[in-house]
């Protein structure tokens, strides 16, 4: 099994240069405390426990009377006692209370008998309301929610690494934590490189030029990382005006630099042996398509007591492709783990290819695709169940910014000669929400049950 | 097949409904001009045309030498004359011209030899570098991009619709759109109801007290769909306080009304009646589970020059899990249609039952769960592929917000008494990101083709 072969260690290639360059980042702390109101999106760096029951209070499930369970029905005189938000009375013998969702239940009673069950009487001539329990309450606990059910004291209701999406905002709201430790974000440098490159909102190109596409796409890719983005522009092809960028860098206290450009094979690309002069190159070349120049160093910046700081370099290929891919497959995780994400790694699919992918040769690929939800060809009629489809978003070439539009998938491609047919199964890394993904024509729902 | 037809009921039900509430957003019209640092995240409200041919000039795919390719292998000298960012000369008969990857290719030549096929030579006496051509170039536009080939003058290279992603915001940039029209962020308020309520930071509750985690919930909900939140408090279960606060949120110029609580039966319950007292409500009440009280009105507020605007009134029960799944199966999609979404559905998949559930004979039943990706059971060794398999997350009761911590699919079981047996294939809904869902063991990556 050739092909498996070169696939797996392209992964364990990656893998390994990840390792190490995660290792790196343990070096940084970036940590942070927030109140709630800005925690959505961070991930948790600390336990969240329960301080109290939920309900703190015996609490009914519905509008209702509460009741004392063995009092069965009949006719009872009705008591107003068990609003929402009010301390519970003491239910008299002989009474019912009328009580509404979620409100505490009075002393005495051990149960709720929803309003459905119930028929509304005259009132005594008191003007106190009467009512008939229709359908008596099973036993205690009846439509009651004990003190403690939803949530018990001290339990730990979100943990370390735990990303804090709408309902952990309100799993921490409901336990009062208002302030707390997040992963921090982390401070994202980004450079361009080349004489090529102009602003993206210059309207009249000079012979020569081209818009700089990848500073804009990589703050974006950075941002939606949760990182804090510092835009250092553009540096020419001249080694002084790197190195000046460099300087500027360092200054702006990042904690990570990309930069794009300057790492092929060319004369004028100065980032590698800067960087080797200035830190440790990790690796600086890796055998993947699109990618290849990708090249990862670490820099100790003197920092205040005489101590340092570790600042992390990706030297990203000019190639816009290139450069976000490589962002996804490698800087991604990276930021990800800065922010305290406890697996920081892409997760990783099985699609259908639609249609024929010739593979290449020279490198291993990451081919960017579409994938969509689709009923399993074949499938019995009114059967559920459906696959993972993969469309290729054409041609793949690295100046080729049109091949990740609408890509949600990268699919991992082992080097070789010849075309995987249509309809084979592909491993895929996932790069965008499937919750955006095209919608297919009609999918089966839930159906019957072999057995009940 | 009754368990299928009752599910389909449901959806039929939702997707009316879903109708209803969409039509009346065609009354809004929120769409913005924003520039390209603020446009990630947002939805095209225009196509976007390239003005140019990208490359702009042909262009060299390589580092190397811009040759004649008819001149074939031989000893040349060389010309600086194709560097990055410069408007390419010509090349002079017998010579070759140094070109950087992506540098323009000079006149005369039409195409390039990489590097790496080529040998340095002595320089020639007046200083001039001389290299070999060992390797010839095939013939003409080898390593070339031709003017136009990456995108062509006039290519629409995003449409309507489109949603920015970093990909997207490079394409963006690559052609020059700085100033884009985008779908605009609906203005969200949201009110929770009843006085049993106090504020996430409140440390000590009293008697019958819990805190308010709705409104935290569903504000970090409505801004990951894009909406600026305004927070309008708590109000107490009073008609006059609730009647206030409607009178604040109409002045406060929101788009959408979210308020959670006082839709249930009892009699302290307000918003409905003044919903219908002050606009039309579409419904009130859904066969579901959770979430039967939910309520949708719309009103037509008093606007400058004697018109009209619309206020869209969502009223989500007060159960901190009815609410979000109320929100995400109804509010989130009207939000997307509001922010510029062609298709806001929610997005289907399937998945397989890893333990029995239980169905509940009342109600179709949107069951929350957390979906992985796992190898099939009973694959071939060796094989690829895999399937979405669902983990409930615990118990369903509506009051334990516990349910959604994790959850990124919500199943839809039929009404239905007895229980699904482990395996089954079940529908479900993703709200949220599969690219965070928990990580398998170990997943087969792409294998050898059964052909090439
Ligand atoms: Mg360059
Ligand atoms: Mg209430």
């Amino acid at each position: 099994r050739v092909w498996e072969a070169a696939v797996r260690a392209l992964a364990a290639q990656l893998e390994t240069q990840g390792e190490q360059h995660l290792a790196a980042l343990h070096l940084l702390s970036v940590a942070d405390t927030v109140g709630l109101s800005s925690a959505a999106g961070c991930i948790l760096a600390q336990d969240i426990l329960a301080q109290e029951p939920l309900p703190p209070f015996p609490a009914s499930i519905k509008d209702g009377y509460a009741v004392r369970s063995h009092d069965g029905p009949g006719e009872y005189s009705v008591e107003v006692g068990a609003l929402a938000g009010t301390a519970p009375g003491r239910l008299s013998p002989g009474y019912v209370a009328y009580i509404g969702t979620g409100g505490p239940l009075p002393e005495g009673a051990d149960a709720v008998v929803q309003i459905e069950h119930t028929e509304q009487l005259p009132p005594e001539p008191s003007g106190r309301q009467r009512v008939r329990i229709v359908k008596a309450a099973k036993g205690p606990g009846d439509d009651v929610r004990a003190v403690g059910s939803d949530i018990k004291a001290g339990e730990v209701v979100l943990q370390r690494g735990d990303r804090l999406g709408a309902a952990e905002i309100g799993l921490l709201a409901t336990v009062g934590a208002a302030k707390l430790q997040v992963g921090g974000r982390p401070r994202v440098g980004v450079l361009s490189t080349g004489n090529e490159l102009v602003e993206p909102g210059v309207q009249q190109l000079a012979p020569g030029q081209i818009r700089d596409a990848n500073r804009a796409m990589l703050a974006a890719a950075a941002q939606a990382a949760g990182a804090l983005v510092v835009d250092l522009g553009i540096a020419g092809d001249e080694a002084g005006q790197v190195e000046a960028k460099f300087e500027e860098t360092i200054n702006s206290g990042v904690d990570v630099l990309l930069t794009t450009g300057g790492v092929s094979m060319g004369d004028k690309d100065f980032i590698k042996p800067l960087l080797e002069r200035r830190g440790t190159v990790h690796f600086g070349k890796v055998r993947m398509k699109p990618g290849k120049p990708l090249t990862f160093a670490t820099l100790e910046i003197p920092a205040a007591g005489g101590s340092t700081r570790p600042l992390l370099v990706f030297g990203l290929p000019g190639n816009p492709v290139s450069s976000i891919v490589t962002f996804t497959l490698v800087v991604l995780p990276a930021l990800r783990k800065l922010a305290g994400w406890l697996d920081p790694s892409l997760r990783r699919v099985h699609a259908r290819l639609a249609a024929p992918l010739k593979l290449d040769p020279e490198r291993p690929e990451y081919h960017r695709a579409t994938l969509h939800w689709e009923r399993r060809l074949g499938m019995e009629e009114g059967a559920v169940g459906g696959e993972l489809v993969a469309e290729s978003t054409g041609g793949q070439i690295s100046s080729r910014l049109l091949s990740m539009r609408s890509a949600n998938a990268l699919l991992e491609l082992p080097q070789a000669s010849g075309t995987l047919p249509a309809g084979t199964m592909v491993s895929a890394l996932l790069i965008a929400d499937l919750g955006m993904m095209p919608v297919a024509e009609s999918v089966a729902l839930t159906a019957q049950p072999a057995a009940s």
